[in-house]
């Protein structure tokens, strides 16, 4: 009864904003257990922004969904059958896996965790994909240097409030920009410096006056406008990691705006687009750091979660209407073993 | 008599293209040699695009240029007078100064020339800042490795043929986007692959035909809708160096453009804006290896020249109607001593 499955499929693909009717649950028989194999329970799944240009038939930097099939994304779960060596019954395990209640699953797709004293949900958070984005996207990229300005969109969510925190240990002048009250102030309880509101401020002035001597380093979740008020500051030597344009991911209009290039030759500055697997070769040095910030107190993160199943397309939906701080979980069940 | 003096002003800050009346020739006196100073008669002067920037009185990577004061820009010349050790008469020299027929100029600003067997007017060409640019743009930012397919738009001019040039050397794909037939011949000449005329051809089809394989560094010269042409084509992981912008320095209402950040991430792209200065520490390395290739006849240039100090704002404004076919020069007297 209890490992009765489900999976999540993608049946439409959305124009502009998906809709719950853009997706289906359906239920499904309970994997069997095949050679090499294990069979992961789902405790946690991550919904993400960029899950988003998975459903438009587009190039991207990941493959687009297939229409009836489960969508996949990020996913906490707990081994219940192993016909492996390398899991046993009870260990945690992540991975990029199909949206369902139970996965049988290749051994080389997974990866064992052992989170204590952190919750495992960290493997989804500041110890997973979104800590490793914020760490090298900002370090990398945007390479902070102390006394720097540091302008962080969407700074509450789950990779901003990570980038605005490791700006702080870097010595930044950090600002963020946020879509409520409520998120400003969390930002305000990490350190950030600044805070401008999008929905309510009036965006280049109150950057400008957030940022006195301009700014070296803009880490763009947004695009858009935004983003436009934050470029027309930047420095000479400016960075600008580009991590996602979620402002822009359900436009169904071509982006039109001033076109960033003579901006960037006259400021000699830097622009790219990055995912995080570009740093594959470097993931155990950032979780390395970013676990010790984390045991030291000098990182924190902030969880949403929704819990059910049946609610990930809400929770998947909701980065979109801003209504996460941190980062968006689904809660699907509670591990036997721990 | 023949060191009667005379320099060019600028009296009026252009708005969209400078006419003849923002400009002014004024006699003056025949400088007096000062201490640790020489006195510079001008050969040649060299007309750039990056100068119109100059004449706004706005923010840019060098300072403007002030009003009723002369302008300046890369100059040769040979040395008449001399109160310094370094330099004797007869010596031919190079630097940045203002525009007048004689500089008294101090040591310090000045580099002497030996271009033997090269004549001494390709050190405002390929040895000179032109050269570097090209150089240091394309291989630093732009990349390039065996098979890449380079698009390089106002390619026949100063940088943009020495760009084509070197891509060629690196076994690159070379498409050059011009703006007549006489430029996309000269251009075969030099052995790129497949030129677009973006006056005659549809550029976005032309583009796509030329370049089968995506786009994987594209050195931008001009910007405005051809450069979106090129940047829709970029393939994962492209390089696109910022050089110039020339089609818009001119343009009085806001550049208004699709926002190029969208396709920066998903294509995982970098686009850097940059000044041939950023790689001062790296001039000796640029100038040998150019050297080593003009010498062998690996690199070709072409220049433009217009005869005499009067017709120096006809050849500046020749930049911006696309006259000149490599680099644009201004012949201002022969040398005594050679």
């Amino acid at each position: 009864m209890e490992l009765k499955n489900e999976q999540l499929l993608l049946i439409n693909r959305p124009s502009g904003l998906p809709t719950k009717e853009d997706f289906s649950f359906e239920q499904l028989d309970t994997p069997v257990l095949g050679e090499g194999e294990v069979i992961v329970r789902t405790l946690y799944l991550s919904v993400d922004p960029y899950m988003r240009g998975r459903m438009n038939d587009t190039k991207s930097y990941v493959p687009p969904f297939q229409l009836d099939q489960a969508i996949s994304g990020g996913l906490i779960g707990e081994v219940t059958e192993t016909a492996t060596d390398t899991f046993a019954v009870g260990d945690l395990v992540t991975g990029i896996l199909p949206f369902r209640r139970v996965n049988a699953v290749k051994e080389s797709l997974l990866r064992k965790i052992t989170s204590d004293p952190l919750p495992p949900s960290v493997f989804l958070g500041p110890l997973g994909m979104t800590g490793l984005t914020a760490y090298f996207g900002l370090l990398d990229i945007g390479n902070p240097s102390e006394g720097d300005t540091l302008v962080v969109s969407g700074a509450a969510g789950a990779v901003g409030s990570l980038v605005c925190q490791i700006g702080k240990l870097k010595g930044a002048h950090v600002v963020g920009i946020v879509g409520s009250d409520e998120k400003a102030a969390y930002l305000k309880e990490l350190g950030v410096d600044a805070t401008v509101n999008y929905k309510t401020d009036d965006v280049p002035s109150a950057l400008e006056t957030a940022c006195p001597d301009g700014i070296d380093i803009y880490f763009d979740n947004v695009g858009g406008p935004v983003s436009d008020a934050a470029l027309s500051l930047i420095n000479d030597g400016a960075r600008i990691p580009i991590c996602g344009q979620i402002s822009l991911y359900n436009l169904q209009k071509q982006d039109v705006g001033p076109r960033i290039q003579p901006n960037l030759l006259v400021n000699r500055a830097l622009m790219k687009g990055f995912i995080v697997s570009d740093y594959a070769h470097r993931y155990a040095e950032g979780e390395a750091q970013l676990t010790e910030w984390l045991l030291q107190g000098k990182l924190t993160y902030r969880e949403s979660v929704i819990d059910g199943f049946e609610n990930t397309v809400d929770a998947f939906l909701g980065l979109f209407s801003g209504t996460n701080i941190g980062k968006q979980l689904v809660h699907v069940a509670d591990p036997v073993r721990h």
